[in-house]
């Protein structure tokens, strides 16, 4: 097992350096390589096989609730940024000009677009006419350019892929309905095929996305305590359409502005799997998205009948629709098990000389290496319930860390002390003025991450200014 | 039956123009819109569904070749892109160049991906060490941008989707073998899918990808007698990773230089689809890539039963594969005819009240309008034949175009003559002088499509010249 040690060593321990280990992982993993471009990163095979299963998953939820995917330009002209005003000054320090065609100035600048409701605005302005047009519901996967000064692979780049929902609706409430269900979309796909437990709520006046009335997010909480943004979702009101001059006549042919909703989740999510389910052994991929999710190890791989019952056992696996792979190539077993739990795969199948003569395998399970002993004619039947036994423990361990590091202050002291004690949530009351938001920023080093969903009534008055209290506020630190 | 008409009116006659009438399908079957952004499309639900059915057809293919996918940055620093001076001196003149991030001035331009054999070539020298490592056979789905002056919606655009392989290999002879192999790939995706029947050969210098050893494409001729590009393979010896300095030890621990291919194919196929099987009643999709390729229209749906055995009848043709969809709305019958033609949908199935009776439905065909009466209960079975049946006659119209439309030619008096009066191939000997190509241009307006795989020993001389053949090649108009 000197390769295995070898191999394992070469990642940083959560423990003495948790910003190390991630990197360590990202590299070790063959997840995504740096590139000469700065702040953007090469993806690659598994990273990208990861990246592909989220879209598949989360496409077929898109569609099955009647959205509809399109490709839009990367390019947005300066003039079209600008059309609104609260938009555009949130996005504008931090796009990435085009200046030049060939050998020619261009007359106006076009931006690397940094997200897409201006382009969409426009296309909506040519399609939309009557309350037979809407409601629209278009999405689009593509990346997305944000000038960044300090990037990570996956949690944070200049470029960056996710999907992109825009949607235009006859009236208010069905907007704010579509901004609740596919807030709900991405909480579901969050916790059923990512194993993270996830806290929905809605983001501060300060917080929220530039041009937006209300942004709805889901939160998680890493490994480290520090929580991440994994999916937010927009209600835009008429504002936009307004803007733009987007109307319909309604059905008393009366003319009227359409209500917009935008919701987007990234390749910042494949940072967030990480963080929450890795260790020192190196990435644990849910089942769900997992490229691998069983690999096959042949030991004493050069005595008589081994690799065909691999084979064999590969074959049966995926024909029951289990992501399987046979690792037949030279490496000791030792060198084998360490790179499948350094990759995160879900299930290890050990199978040997003596398991055959008894008629058994043994499966060994990425997060708790627990080895269980399965008849090889059982295999195929038993594989989905060991792997949603990976899944059940990977989601419950989130959450005991979630709720291990979930705290409630009552007092501006008692927030402060927290804050430079431990890492996690901290729940305190908040009157809904910004100077206070700014003030725990400055005094504690946390920001709101959102006003749950589900609210406590802690006390009566905010935990800074002593006013009465609007709201229960998650408050923490942030990717 | 006015509304039809209506509708039909609308778009021009191919005979009367063909290039409006091309713009014209694009515009009434919604497959894409103009934008803002000069040369930019914005690709519509419908045209995006076939872009993905091409996709994942391809992908399928790919990855069964062992082909893994990767995600690339879209930026390429200035000085990358001028290592490989083939290459530069290519792709520089229509590059999209970013100078500035946020309000910064950027030290270096960064141009936006024409296509990224430089990125690979990077990333390939971070992870290419030893003969182990080899080959490698990624790809990417992806849009670049090329800064065209005259554009047109899928034909050519400024950005476009499409995918890029990029693989290194350890000797010559498999980087060969593997440009082949992608070429054969191509040429039976888009016979087998697109039922369009293409020609395989060999790109001239003059027209070869500006960095490669040699380009082998597949060419296809559209309906009007000119001749598209449709996807092509490129060997590339070691000249980018000299260059790059990518190095590998072989199994004799020597140093060696690895050999690259690319190959991609684009959006473009999309509008050679069009411009292959469309007609003036619209577009007609090939089956394999239909987003539906089976529409259901009640015919007098008010009457008892109608809109439910429909319902049964989708639900029967999905279970059985089969992408289906049930008009009910308001609009007439004769209205959904022609919405349906202009989509190019392969088959309508019409059931009205006498149909049930009779126990039968009527199945129309998209491409010769031939009605069948089939059996409700034998429906769901007989679809893959119907569906092989369009598919088979699409293939065999677009194959009797082009063998009406190929000409051969012994003298340039009799070439010029053919190209002035005829719009297609033209065979013709050619000596491989660069000079006795261009004078083809300036004299017949031709260029060289392609030498051919399958070669014809049509005299011993080139047709221009009169010097030593070197080989048989076909010359025509192209898009």
């Amino acid at each position: 097992m000197k390769q295995q040690e070898k191999l394992v060593k070469e990642i940083t321990s959560m423990d003495v350096d948790f910003a190390k280990w991630y990197t360590d992982v990202v590299r070790k993993a063959e997840l995504a390589d740096y590139s000469s471009v700065r702040g953007c990163m090469v993806v690659q095979p598994y990273g990208c096989a990861i990246w592909e299963n989220i879209r598949d998953e989360l496409d077929r939820r898109f569609k099955a609730l009647g959205h509809e995917n399109v490709m839009m330009p990367m390019f947005i002209p300066e003039s079209l940024l600008q059309v609104e005003k609260d938009h555009v000054e949130g996005f504008a320090p931090e796009v990435a000009w085009v200046t030049h065609g060939g050998s020619e100035k261009l007359t106006e600048r076009l931006c690397v677009r940094p997200t897409s409701e201006t382009l969409f605005c426009e296309h909506y302005k040519n399609i939309i006419h009557s309350y037979r047009d809407l409601p629209k519901l278009y999405n689009q996967w593509c990346s997305v350019v944000r000038w960044e000064k300090t990037t990570r692979p996956f949690l944070r780049t200049m470029e960056f892929w996710w999907q992109e929902g825009h949607t235009m609706h006859a009236t208010a409430e069905e907007a704010i309905a579509e901004t609740e269900q596919m807030l709900n979309v991405y909480a579901d796909f969050v916790e059923n095929c990512l194993a993270m437990p996830v806290v929905k709520g809605q983001k501060t006046e300060k917080e929220k996305f530039a041009g937006a009335e209300a942004t709805y997010t889901i939160e998680a909480l890493m490994h480290d305590g520090k929580a991440l943004q994994s999916g937010t979702s927009h209600y835009f009101g008429d504002g936009f359409a307004r803007a733009f001059g987007i109307q319909f006549t309604d059905r008393e042919n009366k003319l009227q502005y359409p209500h917009q909703t935008s919701w987007g989740m990234s390749t910042r999510i494949i940072g967030g799997m990480i963080m929450t389910h890795g260790d020192d052994n190196g990435l644990v991929v849910p089942p769900a998205v997992a490229p691998i999710q069983a690999v096959i190890i042949p030991i004493a791989a050069h005595k008589g009948g081994v690799l065909e019952v691999a084979a064999r056992l590969r074959d049966e696996l995926a024909a029951a629709g289990v992501r399987v792979k046979v690792d037949d190539s030279d490496n000791s077993p030792g060198w084998k098990f360490a790179e499948y739990e350094m990759k995160g795969v879900p299930l290890r199948i050990e199978i040997g000389p003596r398991d055959i003569e008894s008629g058994n395998c043994v499966v060994v399970a990425r997060d708790n290496r627990e080895k269980t002993v399965v008849a090889l004619a059982e295999l195929a039947g038993r594989m989905p319930a060991l792997l949603q036994g990976v899944h059940d423990r990977l989601f419950q361990r989130a959450l005991e860390n979630r709720e291990r590091r979930t705290f409630t202050a009552l007092t501006l002291d008692e927030l402060i002390d927290i804050a430079n004690r431990e890492s996690g949530y901290i729940k305190a009351m908040w009157c809904g003025d910004e100077a206070c938001e700014l003030a725990l920023k400055d005094r504690a080093g946390v920001t709101s991450r959102c006003m749950p969903f589900e609210q406590e009534h802690l006390s009566d008055t905010c935990v800074v200014c002593g006013k009465k209290a609007k709201s229960m506020v998650y408050w923490g630190k942030a990717y």
